[in-house]
């Protein structure tokens, strides 16, 4: 017999599968609940609306993706090669198009502003203390400081993302968003 | 009696004022016809969808609000202060909001991308002209190049405004737009 848990777990893990392959426009509370074999009242009873789940799945795994961050940040050997690879590294993350898909679809709806408020901060605290501990621990340092660097690179990430996704030609490395982040070696 | 030019006109004024003040999602063909004084297929014949109505009369207002930066160039003392100004004047532009909703909407429709892609290259190649001729004068430079200064510049605004409308606590100015411009008083 399942317990509560089980079915939000089952529902949790078919929507952060189907968020990678769907718009939320494409995705329907049936669709969920056929993948999580569960009742499609069940999904609501659970989550409220298909969009906050839409939202709730996309972060999850975004936050679970930024995972990848640090090891990139190992091998670079100065504080530009670490800017910009991290850079492309966030750009590549398959949960990228979910998450601008979140905040588009959070922009018109402010019960789902509250809930993209708090993965926002959440993403923001552990990318400043990420790049806090590698700033010191390389004896780098972020310019105009840690939390404005962070603040700019996850913005401009979402920007290049969003603005290639609607046709911008080219390639995303013409966007430079490693010079926002205006690290430099420690004086 | 109203010509085919006359009736193309009001149509755009009016998608052009709505769009302001409206969602794609609210816009509806039969509003824009109702404000524009014509039928509603009369919509469609001249613009074909209303999504793509809602994109050009974005755009269009888009790129007359750029025509401020200029302006507010003049009065900057050196390459930060230029570069923070034209960043808070493009921020406050009243059209970004419906802009960032078109570039969300093209994001899935590729029809919708290839006008995307067209308004955005009419963007980029003006504000390398505006840029270009800004350094030239008063003897500044961009370090990474004039082309990615711009791209970046956009595509930064873009994710700010995107962000911040999800509901991105703190101020556009904890974002580092300038920076990432590179500009500099030239060796």
């Amino acid at each position: 017999m399942s317990t509560h848990r089980d079915t939000r777990m089952s529902i949790r893990t078919a929507a952060g599968a189907l968020v990678m392959e769907n718009t939320p426009a494409e995705l329907t509370v049936k669709r969920i609940a056929t993948a999580a074999g569960v009742f499609p009242n069940q999904v609501t009873h659970h989550f409220g609306s298909k969009d906050r789940l839409y939202v709730d799945a996309s972060f999850a795994r975004f936050l679970r993706d930024t995972a990848r961050l640090p090891r990139v940040a190992r091998t670079a050997r100065g504080p530009e090669s670490f800017a910009t690879a991290i850079a492309r590294t966030a750009l590549s993350m398959p949960s990228l198009p979910p998450v601008i898909s979140s905040l588009a679809l959070a922009r018109h709806q402010p019960e789902l502003q509250v809930v993209v408020s708090g993965y926002l901060r959440l993403l923001l605290s552990r990318s400043e203390h990420f790049l806090g501990e590698t700033l010191t621990a390389r004896g780098w340092q972020a310019k105009h400081g840690v939390r404005r660097a962070t603040k700019t690179f996850w913005t401009s990430v979402f920007g290049t993302a969003l603005a290639h996704e609607a046709g911008w030609a080219g390639s995303h490395l013409d966007v430079d968003i490693a010079a926002g982040l205006s690290l430099q070696v420690a004086d």
